[in-house]
């Protein structure tokens, strides 16, 4: 067997990691764990250390590790036929049986799924659709795209670019023309701190209408958004707010891409985050919690009154110009049915209704009151932590400072992974839907632990 | 079980497929095959058809189908841990050798690998990391991409944009700015007839030079392009193309990304197409036989001259805004390390360079005098048939006709897989490299009776 020396020699000198410091990584500065195995919500590296992951891998083991139903799954699919393309109409049962699934627990009316492996190459799929679809139907200058400020979708050239995080842009280019932000619905950074949550609703409604006022609606295709903002703060809408956004895409024709690749299968107590707000996408974009990230896959679910506009284009002009090699990879596909087969009978959705919520609750009661708490916030199995400098008011720390990364790494010694979020001082929690309510008061008690460590 | 025509009803209602013309497929007048399961170079589908794969999947398959070592290797990862993250300097102990198995076989200095999922995703990280290479260098205006016309590079926005065919740009918008085709380095359908293959690489080299000339060198960031063009017809360049094209990127300092999604892992009967071909590339893009698609992964195997400017980068700006949640997954990298460990030991390189030219000179003697040949070429384990309408022309058939799907489906008829190349009149081979003399004598065979039934 490998020591764990040679091994973290060729990490270090060969592994070029993603969103990673390459160079004080490269100089042994800024070591990562090596992980082996793991269980439930539990995992363990090589060194034995055994941890609570509060935030799914990246939000995305749904069903929570080690489930040996979809690594058998996974086994027979390799040893009966582990790859077979599936353009030009081919496919595999596991792959159209996974269609069937996916389109059953979609709304109404979503149909369709083209698959591909990540989120971030579902949402390149999902612009190239919405802008073919707008060909087809003669529009060819309404192709700009509005994300809005704090969204995540990826970070490729296009996702990247619809993502609204400068730490995503900077030193890239990004973001490229076409994509507009709007304004992020942050309720808690709200730009006037004296307007209710309802005026700010109206703030963010009022904002988009103004852009799309000023760039005109026969240039705009369509507005992606995560029902609830992950990556940029774990930050769950405002009131009303979906039925004001939604009224007036609507009014403008312009398409809605939910992108549920964190909402997606179960993650606030509902199969899909859609129907949770009221959201009538056209198309939808899943990932992570479609496999639980046993296998990469990922997925475009459209809508019938999108797939019929691309039918006829494809009737018109050919063969859609668009294809993975490893879209709707078998591995992956197997991975899928069983791990909704699970989600199901093992109850999940409803658990992450009943623990999430507690987790909230009870972060709410061991931290509401202190001095640097600035909001505590939640839906379904997600849970937030804002913090600010100066009691009393909205201020950051200073960057520098590292104050949330230091929270991180106190819990992380004491056996609870969370996430210091990007470009805010937030500990973001997103736990496997499996979390039992004993796991939920251990991460609320090494948290309060760990605040008090770094904060007092 | 499920029925085939239950999953044809579900496949037809649910499964948007890549590259389909997707209204046909929806009406069931282009229904695809449903495969079951795979071994060595066949694939056998729910009906019980055995077929002769000569495409590999779509050029992946290096190691042939059905290999049990690389399934047990996925089961046992799935079953250990399916899944962990490598954001933040995370790994694994597959993850992390695999990334020294792959340096190890690639060019001197090329040591450090990003992975991602696909070819399509890995072009779209080596753009990044070219966009902000040169930022940290202080070159803010050098950022253009040249590719060549007929190339393919993958199906995203930017990808797609590389690719230099129209079947995927027309209708998508592409390509997006930043984007130049250079000419194609395709001898048999030169410009110029009265070229000899010398002159003709005097021409590409003339026309990127002027090509350079006009942008301004100071614009142009990277040149990608594929060792041999695949997609694009199965072209090997024309004699001295790489020392020509590699000495004008050197002098106006661009970098070279070879795109060795196929020639990567041994096509050409050497592991690596650069050094076959004298390329001294910066950036190199890997995908299919990393795996041989038993799962999905990708990477980008990065210099390391360019390297160090991006952990200086790093070191100045923060942790790379670059990363996929499933970049080195677990199960692609448990596959990867089993698939090369088998490419090894079954010398499948040395296969491919043995039965490989065989298979062209096979065909060659077969169909080398047929009127309506065009030409016959071919590389290691990469082998094409161009037709051409008029016996002794360059002519093309009319698109109408489909005379080279025609030529495919009367090979499927007789059990054999060939690909009708796009907007071309080209028959490719490009089987697993595992493939024996028999079966390539079986292609031969079939191909003949094939082109006899549809051409005479
Ligand atoms: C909402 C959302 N969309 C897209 C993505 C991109 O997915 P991937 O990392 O698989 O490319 C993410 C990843 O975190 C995400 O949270
Ligand atoms: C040379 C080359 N590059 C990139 C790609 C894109 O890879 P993928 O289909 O995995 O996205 C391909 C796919 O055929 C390819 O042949």
């Amino acid at each position: 067997m490998l020591t764990n020396d040679q091994l973290s020699r060729w990490d270090q000198d060969h592994f070029f990691h993603p969103s990673t410091a390459l160079g004080a990584h490269a100089r042994g500065e800024a070591p990562g764990m090596i992980i082996k195995t793991a269980e439930g919500c539990h995992i363990t590296d090589r060194n034995g250390n055994r941890m609570l992951d509060a935030f799914a891998g990246l939000y995305c083991v749904n069903i929570g590790y080690g489930r040996q139903e979809v690594a058998e799954a996974i086994a027979a699919q390799a040893r009966e036929l582990a790859y077979y393309h599936s353009y030009v109409g081919n496919g595999t049962e596991a792959s159209i049986t996974l269609a069937k699934m996916v389109t059953d627990r979609a709304p109404d009316g979503m149909n369709r799924v083209y698959f591909g492996q990540g989120g971030s190459d579902a949402n390149e799929t999902n612009i190239k659709l919405v802008w073919y679809y707008n060909n087809i139907l003669g529009r060819p200058e309404k192709k700009k795209i509005i994300s809005r400020w704090r969204g995540y979708h990826g970070s490729g050239l296009m996702s990247g670019s619809l993502t609204g995080l400068s730490l995503f842009h900077k030193k890239f280019d990004l973001p490229l023309d076409k994509v507009l932000h709007s304004t992020a619905p942050y309720f808690f950074q709200r730009e006037n701190v004296a307007q209710t949550e309802q005026e700010f609703t109206a703030q963010c409604a009022a904002d988009l209408e103004e852009m799309i006022a000023r760039e005109g609606a026969d240039t705009i295709a369509a507005f992606i958004a995560e029902p609830v903002i992950g990556t940029g703060g774990i930050v769950p809408p405002p009131e009303g707010y979906w039925e004001a956004i939604g009224a007036i895409l609507k009014k403008h024709d312009i398409l809605l891409i939910a992108d549920e690749v964190i909402t997606g299968f179960g993650r606030l107590g509902t199969m899909f985050g859609s129907p949770f707000y009221g959201m009538d996408p056209d198309i939808i974009t899943i990932a992570k919690g479609l496999t639980s990230a046993y296998a990469p896959l990922s997925g475009s679910v459209v809508h019938d009154r999108v797939f019929e506009v691309l039918a006829r284009g494809t009737d018109e002009n050919g063969p859609l110009g668009h294809g993975w090699t490893y879209s709707a990879h078998p591995i992956g596909a197997a991975a899928g049915v069983a791990n909704l087969k699970l989600l199901d009978s093992l109850g999940l959705v409803d658990n992450a209704a009943d623990v999430g919520p507690y987790l909230t609750a009870q972060m709410r009661a061991a931290l509401g009151e202190h001095p640097h708490l600035g909001e505590i916030r939640g839906v379904g199995m997600l849970t937030a932590l804002e913090l600010v400098a100066k009691p009393g008011t909205r201020e950051g720390f200073d960057p520098a400072a590292k104050v949330v990364p230091q929270i991180a790494a106190a819990m992380a010694r004491r056996g609870v992974i969370a996430r210091a979020m990007p470009q805010a001082d937030i500990v973001g929690f997103s736990p496997p839907l499996c979390l039992t309510r004993a796991e939920a008061d251990t991460i609320v008690g090494v948290t309060a632990e760990a605040v008090a460590e770094v904060l007092g």
